[in-house]
Parts: C-alpha cells; sequence; structure tokens
C-alpha cells in the first residue's frame, strides 16, 4: 500500500471539522453584525445537511429549487418573499421584531401586494371603486394608545382583496386604486371606511413555491382578511390584518398569518336597515375595532 | 380599553410557537423524506432568526442577495453552487456522503467547471491542446481497492486550469478540449499522463457572491490543483483534486476544499533530465500519486 493511503486513515475531515473551519474563515470579518449573522447561518446551514445527511442528489434539487425561484422573480412578483411566507419565516421575524407592550394591537405578514401611496380618502368613504368588488362592509374604529388616549392624526392605511380573490396590483381589470386606500384620524381618533368583506384566495401558485406546497400536501390558502397598516407621529406603527372569523383557513392559512387576537366578528345586516349603503339591496355588514399603538420610547 | 386590547394581551404569539406551528403543518406530507427536510429546515431557518435577532432590514437585505444570485445564473453560471461551495455547504455535503473506509482516497468538490464526456486519451500523453497552458506535469500513479489489489479498467476523468487561471469552459481562447481528457488504466492499474502545473485562480467575483466575499473581508481565491474523478466497475467512484502542496492557499481555499491527504509534492526536473517533454526549454514537474477506491458493498 502506498504512502498516501496510509495518510489518509490519519487525516479523515470530519463534518463538524468543516463547520468550524467555515465559522474561523469569518472571524475576519470587520462588520461585526455581518460576522453574527454569518456564523450563525453557516452553523444553522451546515447543521441541517449533517442531521439529515442530505444526499448529494437532494443538494442539487435545493441548488435547482432556488435557481428556480430567482428566476420566477419579476418586478411585480417576488417568489423568495413567498417562500418566506410559506415557510413561516416572515412571521417569525415579525415576531422578533415586535414583541412590545402586551396591549398594543399585533403585528403579522405585510405580504407581497402592499402598494405605497394609495389614495387619501374621506373619513366614511369607499375603497371601492369598482361595483362588484364585494358584500359592503363599514369598518370603525378607535386608534389609541397603550393607556386608552385617542390618537389624533394617526394614518390608518388600507388594502385588500376584491372577491374576485385578486387584489388591484394582480389584477389589470380593477382600477389600480381599488380597494386601497388611506384614513386620517381627526380629534376623537376615529376612522370608519366601507370596506367590502375580503375573501379567502390562494397565493400565487405557478412557480417554485407553488411547487413545494403540492410536494408537501399543503393548500396555498389565505384566510380572508383586510390588511392595514396603522402609523402615527411618536408611536410605533403596526403592520396587521383584521381576519374574518368565519373563514375556513383560520387554522391552516398558508403564510402562518392568524394570531387569535387579529380575528374579527363581521355583523351581518339586511338590506333594509338602518345605515345601509347607498343602492344595496344584498347583505351588508358591520365590523367594529379599535387598533391600539405604542409609544415609542425616546 | 376596548375589548380588542384586552384579548391581544393573553394571546401573544411566541416565535418558538411559530416554529412548532409550521413543522405541524408539514406533518401531513405524504414523503417522508420530503417531510424531515422540510421540518429540518425550518426548524434551523427559524433558529437562525430567532437566534440572531434579525430585523426586518436584514430579512430584506437577505431576500435581496437571493433574488440576485437567481439572477446571476446562466447556462454556463451557477452562483447558487458557488454560494454552496463558499459557504462550505458542499464540503459537509461531501462529508455526510462520503464516509466510507477511511483508506479509500478522499473526495472533495466537483466544482463549478466539470465538463462531462472528455475526450478519451491514449494513455501518456498530454492534456494540453495549447502551447503556453502551463509548466508540464508528468502525472502518474496506480489506481487500487482498499485491499491494494490493482483495478484494470478503470477511468480517470481530468481537467484543470491553464497558468491564466481559466478553464476552457470559461475562456473562449482556449481549445473547448484543452486541459481536460479521460484515460483508462490497464492491467497494472497505472495511469500516466502529462498535465500542467495548476495554478492558485479567483473564483468569480462579479456576482453577489463576490460581493458577500468582500463584505466578509474574505479573499475569492481557491488553492492550485487538478480536479480527478475516478471511477471503476464495482467500485465507489471519487471526485477529488490533487494539490499543489507550494500553493499559498492550502489554509484559506475559499471553497474549503483541501484535505491534507490530498496535498501533493510535485517534483521539480531541469530541462536537460531524462523524461523531460519533447521541445521543453523550461522547468517540468513529476506528480507521483495512487488513487484508492472502496468496493461497493452489494
Amino acid at each position: 500500500m502506498s504512502d498516501t493511503s496510509r495518510s489518509a486513515e490519519r487525516d479523515r475531515t470530519s463534518p463538524h471539522d468543516i463547520t468550524e473551519a467555515v465559522v474561523g474563515r469569518f472571524d475576519a470579518t470587520t462588520d461585526s453584525r455581518l460576522r453574527e449573522l454569518m456564523q450563525s447561518l453557516v452553523r444553522h446551514l451546515h447543521a441541517f445537511a449533517i442531521e439529515t445527511r442530505l444526499t448529494e442528489e437532494e443538494w442539487l434539487a435545493g441548488i435547482e429549487f432556488l435557481t428556480a425561484t430567482g428566476r420566477a422573480c419579476t418586478s411585480t412578483r417576488q417568489e423568495f418573499i413567498l417562500l418566506s411566507d410559506t415557510l413561516g419565516l416572515s412571521m417569525v421575524v415579525d415576531a422578533v421584531n415586535h414583541d412590545g407592550p402586551s396591549s398594543a394591537t399585533e403585528s403579522t405578514v405585510r405580504g407581497p401586494f402592499y402598494v405605497p401611496d394609495s389614495p387619501e380618502r374621506p373619513m366614511g368613504s369607499s375603497i371601492a371603486d369598482q361595483s362588484g368588488s364585494g358584500d359592503p362592509v363599514l369598518v370603525s374604529g378607535t386608534v389609541r394608545d397603550t393607556s386608552g388616549q385617542v390618537i389624533q392624526g394617526a394614518i390608518v392605511d388600507v388594502w385588500q382583496n376584491a372577491s374576485s380573490g385578486a387584489y388591484a396590483v394582480q389584477d389589470p381589470t380593477q382600477p389600480a386604486e381599488n380597494l386601497r386606500g388611506r384614513f386620517r384620524t381627526g380629534p376623537d381618533g376615529r376612522f370608519s371606511f366601507w370596506a367590502v368583506r375580503p375573501t379567502d384566495y390562494a397565493i400565487p401558485e405557478d412557480g417554485p413555491v407553488g411547487a413545494m406546497l403540492r410536494a408537501a400536501n399543503r393548500h396555498p390558502w389565505r384566510a380572508a382578511h383586510l390588511h392595514l397598516i396603522v402609523s402615527a407621529p411618536d408611536h410605533v406603527a403596526v403592520t396587521t390584518h383584521f381576519f374574518d372569523g368565519e373563514s375556513r383557513r383560520l387554522d391552516s392559512d398558508t403564510v402562518f398569518g392568524v394570531k387569535p387576537s387579529l380575528i374579527c366578528h363581521f355583523v351581518p345586516h339586511h338590506p333594509s336597515e338602518a345605515g345601509s349603503p347607498d343602492g344595496a339591496d344584498g347583505p351588508w355588514f358591520t365590523l367594529q375595532r379599535d387598533v391600539v399603538l405604542a409609544r415609542l420610547t425616546p
């Protein structure tokens, strides 16, 4: 037997040796936060491969999945955010960054359908610019701080899907500003606007994330919700949802966005009841929900 | 204070609750191996974000990095493999899949520059199709099994960079088959061919992986090496390198591919010495190294 093969017997490298070598290589990273992130990432990435004894074929399938996910991204579609959402990473990042006073309204995912600079609309008006967007819902409440004081000048930025399932940003048949708008509270801290009853909808299924969900026997549905970002000077803004308590997917929302405190009751009303929207000849609803913001600590 | 904010106090969701919910969602995955992989991936991905308290800005930077990495992939460039290599993941996958008899030749990364179906060349011939590819090296050895028996009919598939640093697949100025070839062992199990002395080279630096290395104060250099895949019927093939023991980057190879047992000595010779290549008027080298394969266990 040659000298070569004898030396191999002494020096075989273990997976853990490799992890320590890679972590050590990042010791020279001068940006201490980047160093911390890269060393933690390397430890967990390696531990995943070691724990599962990841095969070379599975590794290659992972490389191809990530490559396809990159290819699916466009100016109006972010497949990596969809992947983060469906793996629950987005909600974990939300949780570690929003652990403020427990009496403030809880946050949840922003999701991929937010469009900045929605039109500011008059208090009490409707965000539906197209008839047939869905059953009318009068949404109202008060923006308060955690001590119960009302907040004047808060901005309630709302967006939602139509009863077809689609957001305007996904759907060229809707007016561009349909079902989104901003409202500014007055001295009483109150907000009110007409929305439509949201419906459960499937996230985009025609890319790698859809393939992952199918392979894992998971459905692509989100529980019905309205989106809100509520902000005010000197307060911590909250990105959240008002979920429909009658959705069938409250327990299986595909992005894990549901929190018990965010589930709301849409109160049904008959068309003949006082307060019905102009010209309504079908059911309509009211949703009353306050939003509580934490004060910024200077 | 409203009913809403009181209920929020009771039900705040912890990051660990989210991890358990996501892991639980994959309980329904019928492919048991996919279930195992996804549950381990989710636990480690979440643990990374929790342990580092990943901020929303850092999460978004990660999303943008992955998106850019996907965009950098083409038919001849695989930026995600480069990322896996530079984070040491490729070597971990190699280690967990090649833990056979310790007397067999150790494996290392295949890397992104392998081209299948290299020309079969006559034993003793040169893989350099272009003059000026580098200083000649006569590479020779015997393919054996772990009991010391020589192996007839083994295929030694080799490829390497030119002294310019580039592989033919990266470099249109080189003939397509320059510096690659396959050799088949005879009854004595021996192989020999003329290669060129490999040089250290930088991996592609103009994409997201290059930016990551710069941000982390890491260099992009690989320690000089020849690549080999050695295979034979009824034996476990090995993908490995012969590293140049005089490389300056043996301790800092940017893809962590160096294993002590793979470091070789290139013996220098004077042009006037017997055995020099035809027409050589500069230094030349010999490299003697056996390759040991494990038998396939049926």
